[in-house]
């Protein structure tokens, strides 16, 4: 089933001044590489420079760019390289910035794209419309959709592609059973780009599927051999089919899915089982930490959620197979709009580790409010240190809407995830005007630039207090609901009453902050010394607690919620005036006013419930609502 | 379509002691009355009486039980008074009550059971399984099952059935469209009970139905000759198919639905117009009252929901046509677990009025939680004093599961709903006692009597405090969650913060005293005077205020709470001391056991949240959560 559409096509995202569409006659990244540049060439004439190739198989994935001279760039790279390489150099010649110098080499291996695609069609937590790729129960696309896909994705770095949910219902089992052709025709349509598919397992298939030789399997042990044979018999066929699947991603004993705590096993005997299926096609098991009891009762202090995965996980440090990758979200709860990095990340020695980030707004704004992260990795890859990652994954903000991402400046996010996948290193507003620039926004490349840089940390101001997390509706995930998820089972609580707010997660406390390496440790136990923006995150302090600035708590709780909201508000005017083409001025302005109406109710409920809690008045008398 | 399955018929609620099925040969209300008797006859013997008929067709639906003798009796009646008189006798005998004296009348004309099912078989805010008639789109039963069904109904007094939901979708739409031939046939079905169809229809239909005679309307304005015509043409279509239809049910200008507030009319206007359409064939109009602003702001002090229906639909008293009435829910919220009576129902002194209550457990413990509420009517009857209805209404709490009703006890609201809608002056003891009979627990009759008398008053101890409302959870409407409408559009707030709890309601506050009778006004306006139950449903109030009986307000609420909690505990050694058939044991303590988590869950949430806003410990140190 194929699926045809042109109207995204004018939705290029940052492949704004590369000729579209890409031919279907292309078969290998080389191939791509040389069309891109000649049809660079095409379009722009004269002040186009000459591309030579020169292919050196051992770079793999690395390349070189020269410039022999003034119209002349020699790109000399693997046969992925000589692709990376040539995205480079156009880009960086559509930004007028100078060509890097040396071998440029990614820092990751695995830089990964996880989309939480059902086969029906939706897509969890997506808010850009529905799957690129599924639609009732089956693939359907449109090919060149696809094709435009795997460009965005390689010229972007992005070399993996999770095609379906974590979250593995029976339809999905089926994309290794009975739908494998298909997976391995789609695979097929992003082999020239070096996208690899990687496909979402559910750890208990033994149980429900049909083999040729025997029916499904009682249990789904990993310990069992029976077991063992059934998922390398699968992973045989799976790899007959796609040669160079990246390899399997599984989510397992956790928010309900199945796994080894069923039988008893531990995370990496069940990682460990599947690994060795994957094995001999060099293929690599994804095993997600994230793991915690999502039936806490909230009058349990005792349990703390964030502690959860590292409680779990530190104690099977050495024990993964070497080709188990642990794929850890980048903060100890769920992609909060600020958390400290996962002690989890910090702590793993001998496993291989993936830092997870999440692309889709699910917590920060679900593509309506703006929310550019580049500035957020900075800090969490900054605060990680020199750890040693194998890979870094994201969750998707793709869709079928004709912009890609729901807004079009979403699009950032995934552009800029990629570069970071290959250059921890990178500069936030560099990538940011990087984005602009591309896309076709350079007549607003200041204004724009400036905007995004400072769109996270406004969204934070107008939401989350001070690392406080989950103060958000229940169903949706949108908007404030300060204690909607107060008496729930997701061990997500802040505990406010009339004279305090937080949990206390020192040493004294729930021990979390035990969890860090020692240095780090001292820092948040200290609420003197703790950053600001995690002082809640840490701290169960009462409202008249002093911040480093003088400021009471609850007073800058209200400042922050006012002047996030005043921010938004000259942000929707910087919007106004920005010069956007005829496709993306509607969407962009009514998603402005659907953020502008949702940074006055979170600043209003914010406020007005600290204040019916604490009775302190807004210092500076400003409009507090009863 | 039709859908046999037998497993329910063991599951025969109060009819347990009739013989089941009834045959499909019977067409008409005086040859059920006689299958009826012969069959009790049969079945009991010489034990059973002999039952002499005499048709009176100006009786109508009245009835006169006479004894001749000791071993006869003589029913007296019209053609559907002599069903009614079967039945009466035949639950006099299994109870062992003597027979009522001397014509026995309903006090309101339509019986009505609001069914919210819908075409794809879903049933909005439905406990008991999918839809007994719809499914896929269109009408799918057993049509013994809806013998059954209709045979119920009779017995319980219950003569219009309104079979698909106040919210109609596009689907719905088809039943008095293309669907209007298995309209009829379902129709058909229930003749024989005297149980007459009532259709909720789409105010819009002529913009979306296809005419013979032409397209869809523009307009759906109740003033336009065009859409008049319309539904009068309509209406000869759908009564030429179900001749004894009752009429057309109408959710309008409410909750996004279309109205004739769209075109700038009132809804007398809107009512009278379909009114004139029904009015040839002896239809009724019935309108729901069920208006108010969905969209509100929670900074909004001024705009009080409960106000709402009185300030919309005084002022049109005395407008609406004859054969329209106007369906009020009982009390001006929706069916919260304690209400006042709305003003609604006390001030509309031209205008015929229909009573709608809920059987349907969406407040009330979703037909997990006992509540049985024939007490709750006892209070709603009683405080409307001599007001004239025409129609008493219910939304049902049917559905597809064996047991009909979800909880097998849940069938007592059902049963005893149809006998206070014949006669508003029942004694609530004796009507669940009269129950209990007949389902068969007459070994358990004064234990499980006791057990449910008192079920919703333990269900109000352990929920709502004092007559404060919404303090649940907003997805599904199950369980606490004291701000989880607090700051939503609903209209739906408690208020409370560290000193006071509540809407002042007073004349000096919202002003809903203001639409009461004076008496009542003067009596709900004192907090001094208020009746306990409904202290926070009026008035905001210190939680150091002094209750009638020397206690503090949040004592109260704490004290409430436990107790409830310790009641549950105790219903559920009740009702493990049950004699229950083996159909409904294993559900009933399921579903106990269901119940005593919720009222702890309940109990914690609410004494904890009260806890942390007031800081007031419990006086008599029993465990309140942090």
């Amino acid at each position: 089933m194929t699926m045809e559409t042109t109207s995204w096509r004018e939705h290029r995202a940052w492949l704004a001044a590369l000729p579209d569409p890409v031919p279907d006659t292309l078969s290998s990244p080389p191939e791509v590489a040389e069309y891109e540049a000649a049809a660079f060439a095409r379009r722009y004439g004269e002040a186009a420079p000459i591309f030579r190739f020169a292919l050196d198989e051992a770079l793999g994935e690395s390349y070189a760019l020269e410039q022999p001279g003034p119209d002349r760039i020699t790109v000399r790279g693997g046969r992925q390289g000589l692709l990376y390489g040539t995205y480079e150099a156009l880009f960086d010649l559509i930004c007028e910035k100078p060509l890097p110098s040396g071998v440029q080499s990614p820092a990751y291996r695995l830089r990964m794209l996880d989309c939480w695609d059902n086969p029906d069609g939706s897509v969890e937590r997506g808010y850009a419309g529905r799957s690129l790729w599924f639609e009732g129960g089956a693939f359907a696309y449109a090919p060149e959709r696809i094709r435009q896909l795997g460009r965005m994705l390689a010229s972007a770095g992005i070399n993996v592609l999770c095609i379906n949910n974590v979250n593995v219902g029976a339809e999905a089992r089926a994309l290794i059973g009975e739908r494998l052709p298909e997976t391995a025709e789609f695979a097929r349509l992003l082999r020239p780009f070096g996208v690899r598919l990687m496909l979402s397992i559910d750890f208990s298939s033994p149980m429900y599927m049909e083999e040729p030789d025997g029916g499904p399997l009682p249990s789904a042990d990993p310990l069992d051999e029976e077991v063992c044979r059934w998922w390398q018999r699968r992973a045989a066929l799976v790899y007959r089919a796609i040669p160079d699947l990246a390899g399997f991603l599984v989510k397992a004993d956790s928010e309900h899915r199945p796994g080894p705590n069923t039988y008893g096993r531990s995370h990496a005997q069940g990682a460990n089982m599947l690994a060795a299926a994957l094995a001999p096609y060099g293929g690599t098991l994804v095993w997600r930490a994230f793991v915690y009891n999502c039936m806490q009762d909230w009058r349990d202090t005792k349990t703390d959620r964030p502690c959860a995965a590292y409680d779990l996980y530190a104690p099977l440090d050495g024990q993964f197979a070497e080709n188990v990758v642990l794929q850890v979200k980048n903060g100890p709860y769920d992609f909060q709009v600020r958390e400290p990095v996962s002690p989890l990340l910090l702590g793993m020695k001998n496993t291989a580790l993936a830092l997870e980030l999440q692309l889709a707004q699910e917590y920060t704004g679900q593509q309506i409010d703006l929310f550019a992260m580049p500035p957020v990795w900075r800090g969490i890859f900054d605060q990680m240190g020199k750890e040693k990652l194998r890979a870094v994954a994201a969750v998707s903000n793709l869709g079928r809407d004709d912009n890609w991402t729901g807004h079009p400046f979403a699009a950032l996010n995934l552009l800029a995830f990629g570069r970071f996948a290959w250059d921890p290193d990178r500069d936030p507003a560099e990538e940011i005007r990087r984005w602009v620039r591309l896309s076709g926004y350079e007549e607003d490349e200041e204004a724009l630039t400036a905007l995004l840089l400072r769109s996270a940390r406004v969204y934070e101001k107008y939401t989350a207090p001070l690392g406080l997390c989950w103060m958000l509706n229940p169903e949706g995930h949108y908007g404030p609901s300060p204690w909607g998820y107060e008496f729930s089972v997701w061990g997500t609580y802040n505990r406010a009453d009339r004279e305090r707010v937080g949990v206390d997660r020192t040493a004294a406390g729930t021990g979390l902050v035990k969890q860090y390496p020692p240095e780090l440790a001292a820092l948040y136990e200290d609420p003197a010394r703790c950053p600001d923006e995690l002082l809640l995150f840490f701290h169960r302090l009462p409202y008249s607690f002093r911040m480093k600035d003088g400021r009471t708590l609850i007073q800058r709780i209200y400042d922050d919620h006012f002047e996030g909201y005043e921010e938004v508000l000259r942000m929707r005017e910087a919007v106004s005036a920005l010069h956007l083409p005829p496709w993306d001025r509607p969407v962009v302005e009514e998603r402005m006013r659907r953020q502008l109406a949702d940074a006055r109710e979170w600043r209003d409920v914010t406020n007005t419930f600290f204040h019916r809690l604490s009775g302190v008045p807004d210092e500076k008398g400003r409009k507090i609502y009863d």
